[in-house]
């Protein structure tokens, strides 16, 4: 019971009840019976406190104020100017509030005490209990049919006796599962069910209530094994099925969704993880090598490497072939790896509750941001998974193939500190310096170039945005463009978005890109190889360093960057002071064409902040003239901002 | 007044009312001053009548029941089973009408009276009224200042008192306004404005009311320019703008955008087309030669083509350089442009009623649709707007410009009769020859080649799907894949929609492709000009009808196409009679692979119909086996079929 004596004219007391809002309560001595204005008054202080501080401790509960209330027992003495009743008999205070003719302010200290009273407690457990019901709500049985889910093929046995014996198969998309009814032809339909993923799973591990309950591919799983949440499993015996296969793409995304399934199983059901077997995957060749009728599958590079060095010279006598997706194989090739499905299978296995439980939070969890870092930080280049063990541990699987999604990730969102740019705009001067752009070409057209020639994988769009993206030189863009712009390349008024369409504009090398990438250092360059295929470089090396010309900005995993633009005369001046052995000078960020000013704001561990200020001036008592915006505020939307300041006609 | 004693039991009389429902009743003999159950009963039957003549005649009316009844006047004289009234003084029947005893059913021909009577018409000319009221609101109004368009540049004097010597440019897309805008820059902002459309604009001709009402383009055109619903304009004084400016791409869908404008305008103000000067067009050089410092533009193909004959062999010492879209003009080029306005400026002229107003119609009006077969029919190859003309007359725009839209709309949807190619399919075959596809190339890698090599302007994932289903040999698909498919190029389970990523996909020629289309026949052939670069022929010449092989489908401006697969044995048995001269047989659709059965069912003037059956057998009592699915009839969305045919568990 916590009470206080808040003034002359107020009392109150609160303490906890059981989901049924109790109230005493006394006016001017009257007793209450059934409450009136003044228990509101003060009982929705209360409660609106709690339910702050609830939802605050559970961002998923939504708590509500008369469920609060229901968990609370209030007393009120008060003396209210003339009040006013709802009948003779008095059981209820009806004067509005504004005219008790004194308030009731209740104390900081005094809902603090309250709010760690137990009633948070009580309340917290009520919203868990309500959100795990409603996600028992989705749960599967095991039962021997299922409707609704079309895409799903589901195994003969599933659900029923022999249900330990069958084998889930989720598939990385349509096409993948393609390849595992052709395979599925072989083994029998008995034991094997298919399911089609849509590209990445949720990371269940960060999902809101509500995520969880809408995702439809989580809620299909459940139902398809038969899971039920909070259920603990010793054995697979109350599933539909024995054992989950998963079969992805062998690559970098293939790896992640690999990783966000196990993260599922173990966030929901921690205890499935360590159940021997039940979690399986299925491998298929990365390249094969043939000459006429022999046939050498690898399951990893560096297993196909060692085999190439081997035979030296010999080598060249084998076809390679890359099968980066499941895609690649044909369907004949499909009912071959079933057919030998022992060599294409692998158990994951739980060796250590310390060591696998926190390599996957490591991977998944918001609060392992600083740790994901250090991970990160001491990845080993030619790091692998050794695909010759027949068992994978969790932590191995984290640390060995895992972490090569993530460096992809990162290496794909932070741009080289040698060259400053992120691969896909490598790709493009690669292009560029080797179909000799130096006679203008139809910018659609070079993107079926460098589609063709530097294996990029990630759609003509985003080709293009990043070719007129290294070709825009108004206000705020490149301070040395590589490429010229031959056409409409975009302009402030919408930075850069107004672009023309790929087919209409044209470009070509900037006759300087050839000065900071003399064409004499390209052979001192490693150039990358992508499925036998020799593509960009892992950097280049311009003679100063571009990423400070053109700045960069970036979010990837753990990391991100941001550089501001800066002049190329201050640049080279610092590098000359530097081959003369003098001390560089503090450089200041610069955007050619900038007619505002930048002033430094503060200067931390963290780096210097700075204030880039455009040009407005007063040309009469009510009208401003704005001649110029602060770098990467575009004229159409701040227009937009003006308007939504000034006051509706 | 519609009178008619339906049965000896029921007497009933229908007149018109003005938007007050009035009724006088009987019920034995006893006057029901408020109506009653058995008022309802027949005003019901004649106003759900009216009301679905009146939605009919107007789709937009969306007419509801009580409104039809207010404009009825209902006379009632019933005999009713023991009569149950609201009260003593019977003022309303309460009987429910199952216990009248008997029942009242109007005859066809009572209601058809009924609807010619005037209510019709009363009711439908209150509709227009209402939906005008609507439209009405989203009127313009001729005020200086106009807020809440952020992408509209208003020029100063718009709405003001020199609103008549302003031009509002209206551009194809943001790109085109960049380039209006660096214009402006050069004839001032006082009298020009800008604003982008986004892509096209509706056909106003067919949309719905609500379509109009939702369209965030038409309303914020009618505010720009202050446009008011219904208005009859002489002039433009009324408006914020004396001019209305035009400004696309150099090509097709330019054509189209500015056809649609001119439906628009003509659909909603006729009367605006007829003030002189009111709608004119902005047009830039469709090729620019150079030679050293002199640049000569040109406005049409065919000046071009002209213009290079008459030079001869030194025409080669010009550059030649496309500019089909806004874009590919650079912002100092549309400073040029602007500085030399009058060079670049065509009015549209309304020069007949007749023909100018039913060429509108015949572009874009439903009703018109064999009107347009024969004006697509009657196309003349090589039909072009003379561009050397100041003023333009709106049927000499529909007839030699927009023409060419619709040409080759259809062109892209319905195939050779020649070699059963869409120009997409033609440019892809094109590229294989061109590239010798002999040895297998990565399809993602394939599609940066054809989109280089052959003009491509579809995008990425269009030509992807062509190229996947040109090698697709699924049944249901082609009888003869062109090209070999290696990997995942889609199953019968999903149609062929569950291919995989063209990156991990592989395909070449089919070694039969250059047996039907013999090398030595490629000097034959056409092959067609894009800007320059040599690209497809305007067909192929298959040895055997390819049309017929694989079939085809598509539907285009005017007409749609149907063509199912045929033997190539049977098309080739034919062929020879052909050639032997004897009389060639009939042929029935044929699918390679296909276990199922094949009927004519119907024979026509317009065609065949065949039903196609695929394989069920009975199992057991309660079990059926299908074996196979009837063509193009896929296993998933069956599956689909089926389950919701089952009843929910």
């Amino acid at each position: 019971r916590i009470y206080q004596k808040i003034n002359d004219r107020w009392e109150v007391c609160v303490s906890l009840s059981e989901g049924q809002f109790q109230q005493v309560s006394f006016v001017n001595g009257i007793a209450t019976i059934r409450g009136g204005t003044h228990v509101d008054y003060v009982a929705n202080q209360v409660a609106s406190h709690v339910m702050g501080v609830v939802n605050k401790k559970n961002k998923q509960a939504n708590m509500k104020l008369h469920t609060v209330k229901g968990y609370l027992w209030v007393f009120v003495n008060a003396l209210i100017d003339n009040p006013a009743f709802d009948s003779q008999t008095k059981e209820t205070l009806t004067t509005r509030q504004a005219s008790f003719g004194s308030t009731c302010e209740l104390s900081d200290e005094f809902l603090k005490k309250v709010s760690s009273s137990g009633v948070v407690t009580n309340l917290l457990s009520w919203a868990e209990f309500k959100l795990s019901k409603e996600l028992k709500k989705t749960d599967g049985t095991k039962k021997t049919s299922i409707v609704g889910i079309p895409k799903l093929e589901d195994a003969n046995d599933a659900g029923g006796k022999n249900s330990d014996k069958c084998t889930l198969i989720l598939t990385e998309g349509d096409s993948a599962k393609a390849l595992a009814m052709a395979g599925i032809g072989v083994v029998g339909r008995d034991h094997y069910g298919v399911f089609p993923l849509r590209g990445k799973l949720l990371n269940v591990r960060e999902a809101s209530h509500k995520q969880l309950m809408e995702n439809a591919e989580i809620q299909n799983i459940k139902k398809i094994l038969g899971l039920q949440h909070e259920k603990k499993y010793d054995s697979t015996k109350g599933l539909r099925y024995g054992h989950l296969m998963i079969m992805t793409d062998q690559d970098h995304d293939g790896s992640h969704i690999k990783g966000l399934l196990i993260n599922f199983i173990h966030k929901e059901w921690p205890s499935l993880l360590k159940v021997p077997s039940f979690l399986v995957e299925f491998i298929t060749p990365i390249i094969k090598a043939t000459k006429g009728k022999s046939v050498k599958p690898f399951y990893s590079m560096p297993d196909y490497e060692a085999w190439k060095e081997d035979l030296g010279a010999s080598a060249s006598s084998w076809t390679i072939k890359y099968y980066k997706g499941l895609g690649t194989s044909t369907a004949e090739e499909g009912r071959d790896y079933f057919e030998h499905i022992a060599l294409h299978k692998k158990d994951f296995v739980w060796a250590d509750d310390k060591e696998d439980g926190e390599a996957i939070e490591l991977a998944f969890s918001k609060k392992k941001i600083s740790e994901r870092k250090d991970w990160l930080t001491n990845y080993q280049p030619g790091t692998c998974l050794d695909q010759r063990e027949k068992r994978i541990k969790y932590s191995d699987f984290i640390n060995k193939e895992l972490i090569l999604f993530s460096m992809a990730d990162l290496e794909r969102s932070i741009p080289s500190m040698v060259d400053g740019f992120k691969p896909g705009q490598r790709k493009i001067l690669f292009c560029s310096f080797k179909k000799n752009l130096v006679k203008e070409s139809k910018v659609a057209q070079f993107i079926g170039y460098v589609s063709e020639h530097s294996a990029y994988h990630h759609g003509e769009q985003s080709l293009a945005s990043t070719i007129i993206g290294m070709a825009q030189d108004f206000v705020g863009s490149n301070n040395i463009n590589l490429l010229e712009p031959r056409g409409q390349f975009g302009t402030r008024n919408a930075g850069g978005k107004d672009a023309a369409s790929a087919r209409y504009i044209f470009t070509r090398l900037q006759p300087v890109t050839r000065l900071i990438f003399p064409k004499d250092d390209d052979v001192l360059l490693n150039y990358l190889n992508e499925d036998g295929q020799s593509i960009e470089p892992s950097w280049y090396m311009p003679i100063i360093p571009m990423v400070l010309v053109n700045g960069s900005e970036g979010i990837g995993t753990g990391w991100s960057t941001y550089v501001p633009n800066y002049n190329p005369k201050d640049i080279i001046a610092n590098l000359k002071r530097l081959l003369n052995g003098e001390t560089i000078v503090p450089m200041v960020p610069w955007y050619r064409g900038f007619k505002g000013s930048l002033k430094e704001t503060s200067s931390k561990a963290t780096g210097v902040t700075y204030t880039i200020t455009g040009v407005i001036e007063e040309v009469a008592d009510t009208k401003l003239k704005i001649t110029e915006l602060p770098v990467r505020r575009w004229t159409t939307d701040y227009k937009e901002f003006l308007e939504s300041m000034c006051p509706i006609p």
